[in-house]
């Protein structure tokens, strides 16, 4: 399972880190983190920087078995980049999985992938989805057929496991959930705009992912 | 909020990116990578590396408001390092937060930290935290005064969390997480030992992380 992730400038960390960290462990994976252009990508809250180690063009869109797109403020302009745009449509006529985290869903939108198929995206972007052809719903993970979108942030690690199950088995993805103790325990339980209080809705609305 | 990271080769890479994500959100925080020689480290799983912006020695301890120790496998060397443990212990000396992620908290036991204290790590080391004269405790976050562990791995984020809303009330820690849309809904419910069908934890033990 060849697998790359497509970075850029002000992504954001945990789209990308989150199922690096579960698929990473899929038996046989091998991962690469792919951008336009190669060398470090700084995340949207600047300490980090990941690493590319190759250029869409050194990579051959018939080698990438499972494609991620995560997302962050930095990915807007791919949406109308057309060599980004084209290498993603070219991988996706031949993945075995096209998948997205957060506003990644939008590059996946913008290169016609979503045309006609249920997405979602970051829940404050989640109107965005329609302007691509694609029905947005507000689930945590959404599955149309080779295609998978996952909501913000965090929400790539709900759906990593759930590819990791459907590539190598419930019992594989259940040692990996064991291997990374997700048995997740959030203090607070504020985690998606129907839960939250109203005023904090509002206040993170538009801040952006 | 000054933040150091202390990372090293063969890290888990959600260990430390999972707080990242919700730290680097807190109002005025300014985050760093440190390490022992600067530079980048790799993760455990291969293909992803973090960059330490700057060494131990040039960190100064008293200039450090809160300490994380993510663990890896690659964080053993460190548990007889002297320059390590004698930088931790200045750093925990006057930090107004010394943490640690999964086996991170092995660390913070071999500087001294931990003795006569509760403390948690990856569920497959347990054990190991008694020779640093810690109880050890299976809790996802565990809060000794300042001094606060993690369980394996993901538990970074639910400890981040609490921190966070220590530092800069509850509010604050729900904006962050409706804004990583941290709403957790794994496929499975095998993220702890307890949890997990028993042969499946036998595979995972030993695996370490």
């Amino acid at each position: 399972m060849r697998i790359a992730i497509l970075i850029f400038d002000k992504l954001t960390a945990l789209d990308a880190v989150g199922p690096y960290e579960v698929l990473s462990r899929l038996p046989g994976a091998r991962l690469e983190f792919v951008a336009k252009e190669p060398g470090l990508k700084a995340t949207d809250s600047g300490a980090l920087s990941l690493h590319a180690q190759r250029s869409l063009a050194e990579v051959e869109p018939g080698d990438v078995d499972l494609l991620l797109v995560p997302g962050g403020e930095g990915n807007r302009p791919m949406l109308d980049d057309e060599e980004v745009l084209d290498w993603v449509r070219q991988v996706h006529s031949t993945s075995e999985w096209t998948t997205s985290v957060c506003t990644g869903s939008l590059v996946l939108g913008a290169a016609g992938v979503l045309d006609g198929l249920r997405a979602t995206t970051h829940w404050a972007f989640i109107d965005a989805l329609s302007r691509f052809g694609a029905r947005p719903v507000s689930e945590r993970v959404v599955i149309e057929g080779k295609v998978v979108t996952a909501a913000g942030v965090s929400a790539g690690i709900d759906m990593a496991l759930t590819v990791a199950a459907e590539i190598a088995g419930p019992d594989v993805a259940q040692a990996i959930q064991l291997g990374i103790e997700y048995d997740p325990q959030p203090p607070f339980d504020a985690g998606s705009p129907q839960k939250a209080p109203p005023e904090i809705v509002e206040f993170v609305r538009g801040q952006g992912s």
